[in-house]
């Protein structure tokens, strides 16, 4: 939440017409100015104001005329995606991973820059400095240029984007990562956590397009969630919503502890990292090793996929969405995972909602976090003018 | 969801501009036209023909000129609660509980019939036909004057309003309830789960009425839950919502088992029920003793409220919802219940919220159905006609 206006010229937007233009122009469609007067019920003059107005300022683009008119052709507007940048930014455990795009969220530039799990707040903070200024550096775009920005981080993180606890990453608890990024970029800053924006993404442009109840499971090193419902990001009443990992009974806190058990109870392949600290990808080799058949790699994913159920069965039980989505690091291991887990799901829920996969590798999280960013832009469009 | 219209006038009603002035006076304050017309946006000349004709079919009524108004006093109208009436029912293991309400929800009369527990369908449906029609002759209504009817009972219900599933009353899965209650009324009829219309209730009339996000425990013979999520009764995909008591981990199969089996090891009090089959009225006996302070029965209370608590817990980590309300048989003893139910949330969850008992005695449930059948009037009132 933040007070400076969206784009630099916004503040002088003074009219609601503006904004009610810019509405119907979001869609695919571009409009002529009489379908403009007519959707949003302004008068001819008016609109015709409007979009010069608009024009001047960038917000709207001109397209080609219709073929096959008859007489002279209508001009025809759409939004200009291009008039602005949007920043979405990802820090975790093993990465920082930017993405810059235009207001339609079209990625012009993606930069991925590992982190030590082990580092501590300043080192990662300075990581995520090094990607953000990488990006923007990819994409030609000035910092200026950015008009709102997303971050997503693990942790529970308050209305205010300060991250109020964090297990995983060292000194995370407590850093002001709103405060911090404002530092780098002009406009709003939005900080969420990273499973509630990579539910997002998927509603947004992933797998979960069609649906309005979503659960998303995060399944890799760490186990999450996060929830849509009635077509929005479920966030509660202090911002924790989905983090029934936290109860021993849900299975959640044991699951990967059936896989970490099977690595280091088995010889390491030649050039792997040590177990005491496995990535997504060191945990590659259990999952490997079940689809080939190893009788004992197939015992730990049944045992973890049966915990990891518990906890799915719970939020299915719940809210009785329509699809769950499978993401994190694991959910490039799906095909063996995806069959025990429907079964298991069988077993306790009353309902088993369709399962599907995220499609996304490992930019969903960043992906939620451009829209978040979108959203802001959207919101000042839809209200006008901020006060 | 039916066809009929909601009223037996409001199929001429030709204009949505009557929706426009009756919306507009859904609220507590009588409004002159001057007002309704500045509000809705209708010319003066609109806005009296409309007034005129909703006085005329007794939506609106008007009241007494404001006084110490300067010259000829403005009339002033409001909308007419008494147009109409509405039927809410509850049909659950012991009892059939009908209200007939205004259009406003205020009750005109509350009937109660007790049922047996082990009554097949036939018996029980006779049970819900005579409380109906002794509820209609207590408020001196007509059944034709029953604009719009909730219907609530235990079980899994579908969205044409039939009982897929019900474990615990006889005969009762594939009912149509719907169906059933159509022949007694005209309007409207819909169905809908008990703890679902129970929440529902809190939010409308009950403790709950501040909150956006609440999670409501029915904590009774049955354990169940229902959900408000942003505002509204959220109830999923196949309307299933709610059920995470099905899931052996929560504890709810087994919750009540703890003070069963006190009643059972317990010499029974003179004139006392069977215990094989208790009404929570006979739990009655548990929680007093538990007050009492016999070490045996604040044991079982003990064991009750910490399986009570692991499913309660799963909701509030899921939700992070603003508030708990404790409704049911058993909140009647909320006084033994509430301080062990707290500190268990406390173990489990990260955000313990508030905690509050229903203030409903056993009317919470009908009064939601009531709210179900208001939902329908007032969705009519805002789309105007329906097709």
């Amino acid at each position: 939440m933040s007070e400076e206006p969206v784009g630099g010229d916004l503040s002088r937007l003074r009219q609601l017409n503006a904004s009610a233009v810019l509405r119907e122009l979001r869609g695919d469609q571009p409009l002529t100015l009489t379908e403009l007067s007519k959707r949003t019920g302004l008068s001819r003059a008016s609109t015709e104001d409007v979009a010069r107005d608009l024009l001047g300022r960038g917000w709207l683009a001109e397209v080609a005329p219709a073929l096959g008119s008859v007489g002279r052709p209508a001009r025809r507007y759409r939004f200009n995606a291009g008039a602005g940048r949007l920043l979405g930014v990802d820090i975790g455990g093993h990465k920082a991973l930017a993405l810059v795009t235009d207001l339609d969220g079209e990625v012009l530039n993606q930069t991925r820059i590992t982190v030590d799990p082990e580092a501590g707040r300043r080192e990662r903070l300075a990581v995520l400095d090094r990607c953000v200024a990488k990006a923007l550096a990819g994409a030609g775009v000035e910092a200026s240029q950015i008009w709102s920005t997303g971050v997503a981080t693990t942790g529970l993180v308050d209305a205010s984007g300060k991250v109020m606890l964090s297990d995983s990453l060292p000194e995370w608890s407590g850093v002001d990562l709103t405060a911090h990024v404002r530092r780098l970029v002009p406009g709003p800053v939005r900080v969420e956590n990273d499973c509630k924006l990579a539910a997002l993404a998927e509603t947004w442009r992933g797998v979960a397009r069609y649906a309005k109840d979503v659960v998303f499971l995060l399944a890799g090193l760490r186990t999450g969630a996060g929830l849509i419902i009635d077509g929005k990001l479920h966030r509660g009443f202090a911002n924790w919503s989905g983090e029934i990992g936290a109860l021993p009974a849900a299975g959640w806190l044991r699951a990967p502890e059936h896989l970490t058990n099977w690595l280091e109870t088995t010889a390491r392949p030649t050039g792997a990292g040590p177990t005491s600290s496995p990535t997504s990808g060191g945990f590659e080799r259990v999952f490997l090793a079940a689809r080939g058949g190893d009788a004992s790699a197939v015992q730990a994913v049944h045992l973890y996929v049966q915990d990891l159920a518990v906890g799915a069965s719970a939020l299915v039980l719940t809210l009785d969405p329509q699809l769950v989505v499978i993401g994190g690091g694991f959910s490039r291991s799906a095909d063996v995972m995806v069959e025990p887990l429907r079964r298991e799901l069988d077993r306790w829920c009353l309902r088993t909602p369709e399962i599907r996969v995220s499609a996304f590798a490992d930019e969903g999280v960043a992906l939620g976090a451009v829209r978040l960013a979108l959203d802001e832009v959207e919101a000042t469009i839809r209200t006008g003018l901020r006060p």
